[in-house]
């Protein structure tokens, strides 16, 4: 057999390998330390090098895009050597950013083309107003706004097929009117107002004055939005100029409204007694108005200086945000009492930032369809986009949309909290201490996982749930049903209080001293929880009589998105199966719509059409929901057509399995 | 010489007098008492009679109209038998209505052809909102809005060639939001929804939401509106029904900020210290809503049922109603903050009305023209005539308006409060105590006097001060130059602590025990504010080049217009010379006019129009306006071409003196 070196950039020598050896071997052989946490499968894509040179074959590319495989990445324990080569071995921080590439979607850009003179709603103005004399004696707010007249019908942003930009009437608060003839004065006749012209269209909408302050404003100077989203876990608050339209700070905090309720069911019940709407309401204004203030120092700014703000969020925050009764939304026929919000001024709905602000609460559909959602869209492009898209904001309602340029419908699951930790005996949210990955050796049933912070686990987050489940499923520990093979020769299998139970991390290793655990319970309910997503997939695809597997793109959206594993879920069932190039991480699409409204004013007018255009399908409503659900109650479900490449890699496992039995005899 | 018979219709008995017996005598001798409180000489029309039959010949028809010699009247001091006549005595009530009918316009009617359907903004509509249910789930809000539309779009009052009305989009404040869910439920999706549509017109406006009531509310029910004045003295209130336009109640106060200064300029003045401006503000705001619970009892409703108000004041009562500084207005180059205030609400101004309610402040010109007089303009109708009319609103500022449906010039002649008994002596407010009326007898220089209450006098209001000066004009007490002739034979004119003065009543019958006089200064004083108001005009005239003699109507607003004689104004050469029918007294034409806008969208509009159409002339800025105050500093001026009926007047007296001196020789 032909001999062949291998050079890996890490150490000096070269080591001499047969034909057809493993990287992985050949590392070893060469006291290069390469991760393996699924046993050298070639399913987690932790042990990924680069062949900088030479030839190799790549006996799976699982973990590998196209562009992956161009470059020379190669999964180490999938890669046969078969000539000399030399391999790069990049640090392990690099190749799990490399996995998560796409999915750490926040390193926000400034959307292509953005002009804050044609697109931004909000414009800042250096005025000279000419002085009254006793040849002119027209009234202060007069001048202003010939002034104002000028200047922006001067550097109007219309198409040139609508004709010249005509200031439309100008309003102002009584607040304003009260300093107007000060502010004059005191910048001897320059001023800098800011105005909001909603749409600048002729004839179509009015300007309102924001602020007016004595003197120029020097060029170039910051002019600060908002963009929120509030979640039903975390209120994420983006800080913006909107003159270069960049995002100058993210910040994030938990909602304060968590502390009365996890779901939004909850948070409704709480809201509905006594004063609990005002507290609900209190709370979420802390929880912004704290990050506004985090935001500001940052960007060593006052809060108040900022003069427009979009929110996004779900149906439910929106209505205790605005101290609006949410409980219409839990009872039957599920209705709110508003989808879109008129626009409200800051000292209105309590925002710290400039009083006259404007606060404009983004549309939404339904009372589980919410604005996090229309925002969404909007971001991942998809309702601009010939090709056919299943947008997912996987969490507790599993919001999903389907759709194109000419069509979108969109529907709720009710998955329930189960993915997020909760209905889940070792269940949390992913925080430090939370396993987020899983991997068992599919002879011994060891598993092996990562926790988040690098510490002791303390239990379970929702991906590494849909990590843990895919993982017992596959190595066949649970059956399609979602029992316990009972008979497997591990001590990690056994029975506890609440039937049968996998015990992932035992009391030594994890934080509380206790045996960290998954029963028979626990699968039930994600079993539940992943059968109502796959089903609402499939209703929504029926509804418009598209099939499903047609899709061309799976985008997915939200927090938890963001560190979901796509392969994990389609062995489960929660995703259809489909090419990993399909599916796309889009990070907090909600906020990142939120952004866009608050920038471009066409954005935010697309916002409001995506909410119209939006078919909603009511599943609790819908005859075929419950026998997709059914269906889907199955790991990965009742029809295996339906999910060709877990059919697969059962087959490889099963088949590895044999050999090693057989071995082992 | 032929003898016929008088008969009275107040006495049974006949009289027998001889041709050419003055029907005074005839009445003398038939025992009927008949007034004349300026002697006999045919000049304050008291004594008027009806001649039901027969023959008389008049001497003179100063007092009558056209239509009166018609109808038979006649002024019995001046009234000739010539034949066998029956003649009716009307109660002296009757004779002082009549004299004054033209000015009391105070009985408002709704203006002809006033249809709540096409005019008014405000619309209370009985809607059937569709409930919700599993295949319906759009919210409370898009359901109310669709309610609305239907209705709305179905019942428009459109001009049809603009096409079917579409609803603009519908805004609502968080607190109706907030209410909305429940006021549906509690309805049982039946509610009563006010609305606001500003300017019925496709893509023009918005609708605003102003109150959301459950349940029908039963036809017919008043929807409640006021307009409201706010005087510098006196603040009037009309509650009104939008539906069937009707006036319901009247009231007026005066305005609560009289206590910190009697006119505009002490006013700006008092609120431009320490936090004057929120003492000024509170106690107009005291006064209106004050006014607006005394007419809501009276009508017997709560005033929260109110949902709209429109509110005429001029410049200063303006900015101080809204708290906005009005320093500017008093000082060079008198510029107001804002002449036309954006819309504002009830709960934001201060008004007890209903909180949602739109507050329509109208648009005023200037400084010194202010709302007051735009409504005052609309009101009198002049802007819509093709006659050219002279629009006068008598009081501290003198605002004149001169022109036709083709231009309008407006001026204010900062005349000073003399007509409103400052600066003068004995001056004060016409209330009770105040005469208001004088007659000199020309041979003794003995007056005689009406005082307001019918008590014992304590003063001259304005019309007295008129009255006044221009009997001891006519009568050669003052020469044209405003000086007192020292040399006539009557105590009554002598010199005191002020120079030479006349003695109107004696110390023993007046209410405080001492004589009451009119002093040189007091003279000087009133030709200065008559010759600035006179000047005005003049100049107004001038500027158009259209001579003021052509003018074809005058028209008098204004409160202190309602008390006026214009025979004594025309007399001091306060008013252009002009036959009696020319002069029209419309009352308060500043709450008329907010009536009208009350009421109308279309006459809403207008007042902004005449607002803008008017052309402002400063008249401290105009050369020409020396000149012509200084030649109007005279009684009535020195170019005695310019008050033919005047110079006739003095000829006519002057011969019955002479003939009386002759006589008395």
């Amino acid at each position: 057999m032909a001999e062949h070196t291998v050079s890996f950039d890490i150490v000096s020598d070269r080591t001499t390998v047969q034909t057809g050896t493993l990287l992985t071997e050949a590392a070893r052989l060469a006291g290069v330390e390469i991760s393996q946490p699924c046993g050298g499968q070639g399913r987690c894509g932790r042990c990924m090098v680069q062949v900088q040179d030479g030839q190799i074959r790549r006996r799976s590319t699982l973990r590998l895009s196209t562009k992956d495989v161009e470059l020379g990445f190669a999964l180490a324990c999938q890669a046969v050597v078969e000539g000399d080569v030399t391999v790069a071995v990049p640090p392990q921080e690099k190749v799990e950013r490399r996995l998560s590439t796409d999915r750490t979607a926040a390193k926000v850009t400034v959307p292509t083309g953005y002009d804050y003179l044609s697109h931004q709603s909000i414009r800042r103005v250096n005025l000279t107003v000419s002085k009254p004399s006793m040849d002119d004696q027209s009234d202060d707010w007069s001048r202003l706004q010939t002034a104002l007249r000028k200047k922006l019908e001067g550097d109007s942003p219309l198409d040139p097929e609508a004709g010249p930009f005509q200031m439309p009437p100008l309003r102002a608060s009584l607040t304003l009117l009260r300093r107007l003839g000060r502010v004059l004065r005191e910048g001897d006749w320059q001023v800098t107002a800011i105005v909001d012209i909603p749409s600048w269209q002729n004839g179509q909408t009015e300007a309102r004055l924001i602020a007016l302050l004595p003197g120029y404003t020097p060029d170039p100077s910051p002019l600060w939005g908002v963009a929120i989203d509030i979640g039903t876990t975390t209120v994420s608050l983006w800080l913006v100029d909107l003159i270069s339209g960049e995002v100058k700070i993210q910040a994030a905090e938990y909602n304060g409204q968590i502390a009365r309720g996890e779901d939004v069911i909850s948070r409704i019940i709480y809201a509905s007694k006594n004063s609990g709407d005002v507290e609900m309401r209190n709370l979420v204004l802390k929880t912004i108005n704290q990050l506004l203030e985090r935001a500001g120092s940052r960007a060593k700014i006052e809060s108040k200086e900022i003069v427009k703000a979009t929110v996004a969020g779900n149906s439910t925050m929106m209505h205790l945000l605005l101290g609006i009764p949410a409980e219409s939304i839990r009872l039957m026929p599920f209705v709110t009492t508003v989808n879109s919000a008129p626009l409200t001024l800051a000292q209105e709905i309590g925002f710290a930032i400039h009083p006259e602000a404007s606060v404009d609460c983004l549309p939404g559909v339904a009372s589980y369809v919410g604005a996090d959602i229309s925002a969404g869209v909007l971001s991942s492009g998809m309702d601009d986009d010939e090709q056919v898209s299943l947008f997912i904001d996987i969490g507790t309602n599993g919001e999903t949309v389907l759709g194109s340029s000419e069509w979108l419908v969109t529907c709720a699951c009710s998955a329930g909290p189960a993915f997020e930790g909760a209905g889940v005996l070792h269940g949390m949210r992913a925080t430090r201490g939370a396993i987020e990955e899983v991997w068992i050796n599919s002879q011994s049933y060891e598993p092996n996982y990562r926790v988040i912070g690098e510490t002791k686990p303390r239990g379970l987050c929702g991906s590494g749930l849909i990590s843990l489940l895919a993982e017992l499923f596959l190595n066949g520990v649970l059956d399609k049903a979602g029992n316990f093979n009972a008979f497997l020769p591990s001590e990690r299998i056994r029975r506890g209080e609440h039937g049968f139970e996998y015990v992932i991390a035992w009391a030594a290793e994890s934080q509380q001293g206790q045996d960290i655990v998954i029963t028979h319970v626990d699968v039930d309910n994600l079993l539940r929880a992943k059968a109502a997503i796959y089903a609402g997939f499939k209703v929504l695809a029926d509804s418009v009589g598209y099939p499903l597997e047609a899709v061309e793109q799976v985008l997915i959206g939200g927090a938890f998105g963001k560190y979901i594993n796509v392969e994990k879920a389609v062995e489960i069932g929660l995703l259809p199966d489909m090419p990993w190039e399909k599916f796309h991480f889009l990070g907090n699409t909600a906020v990142l719509g939120a952004y866009r409204a608050l920038l471009d004013r066409r954005a935010r007018l697309r916002i409001g059409e995506i909410a119209s255009r939006m078919t909603y399908i009511e599943l609790s409503a819908d005859n075929s929901f419950y026998d997709a659900f059914t269906s889907a109650l199955f790991l990965p479900h009742t029809d295996l057509k339906l999910f060709p490449s877990v059919v697969q890699e059962l087959e490889e496992i099963e088949k590895r399995q044999s050999v090693t039995t057989e071995k082992g005899r």
